[in-house]
């Protein structure tokens, strides 16, 4: 797949595939500013944990660039690094870019702007470069778990386009295909930005990756014909004891799986656990604006002067799920120790 | 609210508010032929299994109207009556129309069409006004089942639409309003055909009920968040054991509400109950076409080329059901034996 993060010198600019508008169309979004970086982050021309991460820290550059010239270009830049650190609440990734490149900075001391850029710049390709061996780990580790045969089920998408590439849950696809494994995906549409049948349909067929597109009220009875193996998804957070904030409907997902006796994992790099954070529920919930439900497109679907409800994502406890698939290895209950020693060990 | 379903005499034709346009656009389908009847149950320009029912009623008296001056008008007729019954395989309304407006030509005997139509178009009026007073009735024994303050969480749309008015689900929350309780609705969009967020939120706006629009896959996390205090939904058939078949979504969102310890209802006619079919499992559901998941309105939301599965009903085991209520009283478990009892009484 054509890489949907790019750096492009001549432009000086960080450049999106907008994921608003595909599968239908492929369009580019040029970002040069601090405003053009949280805009992207907050309509979503770029989502995903780990793809938010890489943009932030991009734009943490970008951030630099846009106050060459000004006297005060530090307390600025604080400034532009805050905007972009609270573009959006849920995914720790963006938080974990953006400290990062504070943490360059204060280690760097007292260098010039030009120089902060170039180290910042160096920095951000580093962690695109990473993340995309993060998730080709990942999908070694996870295709492990999965059988020759399978039909695995994912929600939202945690594929090539939430992650530098390869992708975290489909990642775990990939895998399990280049360990010659015949597997095939249900991508739950994911209301409302569809990001399951627009996005996850969208980058496994380019990849002949066999993928049928369900609308996520059909879980049940999906997984009840037995139609399902396996659930894999990605998570924006995981806490100290393993619960994984991931897109609306993971958690319905998760324990529907658990009625019917099919294994659920979560697939998310390291720095996707919050070590910080105890629990799913105290994770912020983003609340993202009504036009999401209640339109499709310009196509209106709510009656006018109708509330409706858009929490972007879940929490799922952990004791629905069977294992957590990161680089570094597969997490297995009880969390609270495996993510104490994950840490203590890197 | 407009009555949906109307008989015109002058235009000896049955008019629908066609459901496909709400809530954007307020049209109206003729229906002069069982060809048009057919079609309006194909497409669905009504729906739900008591509107089914009434239509198919009315679509009978007009298949008579169509083979006049026919030399074989009576095996045109039957011909026509078939294609009507066949029209949709699950609602048992259907069958249970078609089979009504034959036992009456049976009854009638050596008849004129004349005669035939006329009883025929006698008897869809009866059934229509009917279905107006058993939804009254059940809202009535199901209205007393809610509780001052409840958010009564819905999937689909039960309503007025769904039945020549009232509605069953929606018909419980106007009887518990009309028995001075304050309760709000959470309409589940219900993907694909958005009955939830188009229908059920259209009308009960319109007669001042909050109701507020949740995408399918917030289930649970809406329950979690103890925002939901009931359950109620309608049915297109309840077999003998109690088994409800209803709109995709209904069987994972009874089992999420087991999961939050929330009663879980249906709300049907005793004609939707099919006691000649044993279980739910039994039941056919309806492969419907691709294009309603594909498309919202014109808008293409999947890739060109990549499948998708569009299964319309699924099955609620009995399990999960606290009570179906009906024009006759509440069902409670063991359901086959009260349902056995229901048709001994009546």
């Amino acid at each position: 797949m054509t890489e949907h993060i790019q750096f492009s010198p001549e432009k000086d600019a960080l450049v999106l595939l907008d994921q608003r508008y595909l599968p239908t169309r492929e369009d580019w979004f040029d970002c040069k500013t601090t405003d053009d970086i949280v805009e992207a982050l907050v309509v979503m021309v770029v989502r995903g944990a780990p793809a938010i991460g890489v943009t932030a820290a991009y734009g943490c550059y970008l951030a630099g660039r846009e106050v060459a010239g000004s006297a005060d270009w530090k307390a600025e830049l604080e400034k532009n690094l805050d905007k972009i650190e609270n573009a959006r609440p849920t995914a720790v990734n963006l938080r974990w870019a953006v400290r990062e490149m504070k943490r360059i900075w204060a280690e760097a001391g007292d260098v010039s702007l030009d120089e902060l850029c170039a180290i910042w710049l160096k920095r951000a390709k580093e962690i695109h470069v990473d993340d995309i061996r993060m998730c080709e780990d990942i999908g070694k580790f996870g295709g492990e778990l999965m059988d020759d045969g399978d039909t695995i089920m994912t929600h939202c998408n945690a594929g090539a386009l939430a992650t530098a590439g390869y992708g975290t849950a489909l990642g775990v696809v990939r895998g399990a295909v280049d360990q010659g494994k015949k597997v095939s995906v249900i991508a739950n549409e994911t209301r409302p930005f569809l990001q399951g049948a627009r996005l996850t349909a969208y980058e496994l067929h380019r990849d002949g990756i066999p993928v049928k597109v369900a609308c996520d009220n059909a879980c049940a009875l999906l997984m009840k014909k037995g139609l399902v193996q396996k659930v894999v998804v990605g998570a924006d957070r995981v806490t100290a004891n393993g619960d994984a904030v991931n897109k609306i409907g993971t958690y319905g997902v998760a324990l529907l799986a658990r009625e019917f006796g099919i294994p659920f994992y979560v697939a998310a790099p390291v720095y996707t656990i919050d070590p910080e954070t105890p629990t799913g529920d105290d994770v912020p919930i983003e609340d993202r604006t009504p036009t999401e439900v209640t339109h499709v497109g310009d196509h209106r679907i709510t009656p006018e002067g109708v509330e409706v409800f858009n929490f972007a994502f879940d929490p799922t406890p952990n004791e629905l799920i069977a294992g957590i698939i990161t680089e570094k290895g597969v997490l297995r209950p009880p969390y609270t120790e495996a993510i104490k020693k994950l840490f203590e060990d890197n």
